[in-house]
């Protein structure tokens, strides 16, 4: 099912650890930037990411680096669902900083897995995702 | 100038990135939590740690590891001066969850530079810190 | 100038530092492990990724995960040029364990910045690439 | 039983993950890179931190940050038994720089878990500290 669905915003702010040479983020914090964002998403409804040996991996990711988030920057994450599957999902996750300019963003693939296995989505996930 | 007065208190959550093997969080990511805390106290009055080539850098850290944070969970960093003097200052910072036990504790001595020289706190920054 | 030109193996373990729950690499952290091994790169040629306030910033990546890195486990990353120009270069990264599984590949796209702005790679950093 | 015996070294480089602005190792790495050396420990003697469920857990950490680490510099962390305990270890670890300079030392007790229990040290880890 492909789509362009809102699902969350997130903000945070971009701290010493984040930064490298120069005051400029470091680039696969941009990640985890996003991935506290998808669990901030289960955690804002009571739930949470892993659920009876239900969770989900990241399979596949392109992402587009725009402009430098920098220390002591506030950045907001937005995340939606694009493309939605029996086992895997599909979201697009963007990263704005206070004046909207689109800072990151990138399409993940989530493949979902019940202990080391992929699985279908639970009805549990598919209830917070609303799908 | 010995004393405990309140500095802030500063709240986040424990993600994937923070945790270890068993769910628990990584032991320096505790330090992490204390930086974003004191980073935020500045930013909270619309000051940056970083003001006219002027910075503390950690000196010494005397940990306390009461009790593991666990994926998901919120904690609060609350922090207080301990000891002031003209190029140093020493803090005590704790880390409680929701239910207020005690999870971490220290005090960490931080020191003044301008650039890379030991250097009397700046006015400015005696203001923020209100002593 | 499109090709697929070695250039360098660089081994690392998985520590606890990388893991999440589970025993699992968290997700961005293959990221780190490319660029360690973009900077060994230069390190291993006597020269630094910095020169003369020249260096790369990373503007897109393709990555693909394959199967997950384990605690313990050492990794080897093997970079490859994939593409040459004059302001950019994008390099084919792949992450294999002990055994040769591959774990992680991707492609990364790098712009190479003097101060902020997008510049012609230097003469020494081509020299560096061997291109 | 106090003492002071040598137990590993172990080397690192710091990479741009590492440092923040300034180009200057961020501080709570310092502690990550000691934990890097505690488990090469036990790797370099084929044997893992993790056994039968035992493992340990960072207690208490008394550190002194002399000199900072900068971007592409090779350092040395030498570990050694301070203090040996039924159910802790005391370690002093000590990160040197290539030119012999003290950049950071710590005290940190270890205390040993069985699950989630504390518990005597076993048998294997005695050997492998061999005390």
């Amino acid at each position: 099912m492909e789509m362009k669905k809102f699902m969350s915003d997130y903000s945070c702010r971009i701290y010493y650890e984040d930064v490298d040479a120069g005051g400029i983020c470091y680039h696969s914090k941009y990640l985890n930037f996003c991935e506290r964002a998808r669990s901030e998403f289960f955690f804002s409804q009571n739930a949470s990411p892993i659920q009876d040996d239900y969770h989900f991996v990241v399979k596949k990711i392109q992402a587009n680096f725009h402009h430098p988030a920098r220390f002591g920057e506030e950045i907001v994450i937005n995340t939606y669902i694009k493309e939605y599957k029996s086992v895997s999902i599909t979201l697009f996750q963007e990263i704005k900083n206070r004046d909207g300019l689109v800072l990151f963003d990138m399409d993940i693939l989530l493949v979902c897995l019940q202990s080391e296995k992929i699985a279908r989505i639970p009805t549990a996930f598919q209830e917070i995702f609303g799908v």
